[in-house]
């Protein structure tokens, strides 16, 4: 790859990030817990998504061609999204079942939680990129994160230290979320590249930075990391779960359907 | 009923209008025809709901018990929900089937027209009622139905003036749509109550200027308004379409699985 393809590839893997954790956000739409959550959930989900379209526009400049939000959201095959595994999971954690009213809240709120920990301070140190509109969005998509982490913490520590149900649920939450945030931190090419070139810092350097803001909410919680495993998901390479493709399915069929139409 | 109760009736039915539309147009978030749209559903729905929690925070204040926005929303049966008809209709038009993909944009549009025209009205009049809360509702819910009504109105004409296909499904769901606008119009006692205390208008006052509204946009969007029906829908009164049932089993489910959980 070029180095022009890296800064795209990478610009790509932000957007997707963005749209796949706000398309699985987006379910809890008018099912939630309570009038309130559901309202909090929706504005959290228009935030990534809005995000996704920011950096899909984005991409498309550097693209080069005549590409539009919706070709990369709508056009793209499973294998070329590049966001992490652990965006793509379903709310269903290793507790729940699989329908609707199974989903665990518990599971939205930890991924919230961890993404929007590794996100702050990917933001916050993209402000400085020599990608002057990357920049830009992420001076934008700053604010937005930082009171997505508020929600997400809120919760955590509510959870955690709530009644024996709760607690219990954040805890088996945490148990099957954090094998998935290693991808966060293993350096690959792409990420070498734009660290070379002063687009985006490598995030191994800020991981003892997460590590910290994780560790202070999950005491505050009163719960526990737990042991560090050795495998790492391959959903930034397009090697995605099984989960992946029945989410592509439910988001992409209408456009796909009417390819190029006015409505 | 008493005054005091055709009071609280009449806040409950512009809520659970509100609410139930709201449900309808969240279904379309993130499963839209394209980003932007998808976006612009959302914040609609979000408006909606935040209309809706409004309503039922002061008619709590009204009903005098300790009833919260949830209570109203996830604790009623169908038979105490008060919205129009037309609110709960699913996206399914006369042409489309009946899974997610063949949602028609074009009733969804159609019907956020038709019901933002008439809110128009309802919230303007509402500014000066004699319940001072409500007129602050008004005052708020106005604005956000400015934008509802523009947006749907927009769509509405580049439909109808659009393909010969958008024009046909346009069509079609505005013959579909239109007769459940009567029950906009057929004054009952709780209106008449409403009315007669300088609470809220009688919705009759203004059909002539809602025709009017409506009359404009269908020229400008080349469709034509079906011949009136006589007979008139009776959700307003808790007699519901078979829609309905469903719609309430989505909504409130989780929140019933967990009565008064802290989360």
């Amino acid at each position: 790859m070029t180095h022009a393809h890296q800064h795209l590839a990478y610009v790509l893997r932000l957007a997707d990030n963005a749209l796949i954790l706000g398309q699985r956000n987006a379910e809890w739409c008018s099912h939630g817990p309570a009038l309130e959550e559901d309202i909090a959930l929706a504005n959290i989900s228009l935030d990534l998504i809005g995000q996704a379209r920011l950096l899909y526009t984005h991409a498309a400049t550097l693209d080069g061609n005549k590409k539009t939000e919706d070709d990369y959201a709508y056009f793209r095959t499973e294998r070329e999204f590049a966001n992490y595994t652990i965006a793509e999971l379903p709310h269903f954690g290793p507790l729940a079942g699989t329908t609707r009213a199974e989903r665990d809240y518990a599971v939205t709120i930890v991924r919230n939680f961890l993404y929007s920990a590794l996100m702050i301070e990917v933001w916050s140190a993209l402000q400085a990129s020599s990608d002057a509109q990357l920049a830009a969005i992420a001076s934008k998509s700053i604010k937005e994160t930082s009171y997505h982490l508020h929600h997400a913490r809120d919760w955590l520590v509510r959870f955690g230290d709530g009644t024996q149900e709760s607690h219990r649920r954040a805890q088996a939450a945490l148990d099957y979320l954090m094998p998935y945030t290693r991808e966060f931190f293993v350096t690959d090419a792409v990420e070498q590249a734009v660290a070379d070139a002063g687009i985006a810092p490598l995030a191994s350097e800020f991981e003892a930075a997460w590590r910290e803001e994780v560790q202070a909410a999950l005491e505050e919680a009163t719960l526990e990391a737990p042991e560090d495993v050795k495998h790492v998901t391959t959903g930034k390479h397009g090697e995605h779960s099984e989960h992946m493709g029945y989410l592509l399915a439910e988001m992409q069929s209408l456009a796909r359907q009417h390819p190029g139409a006015s409505w």
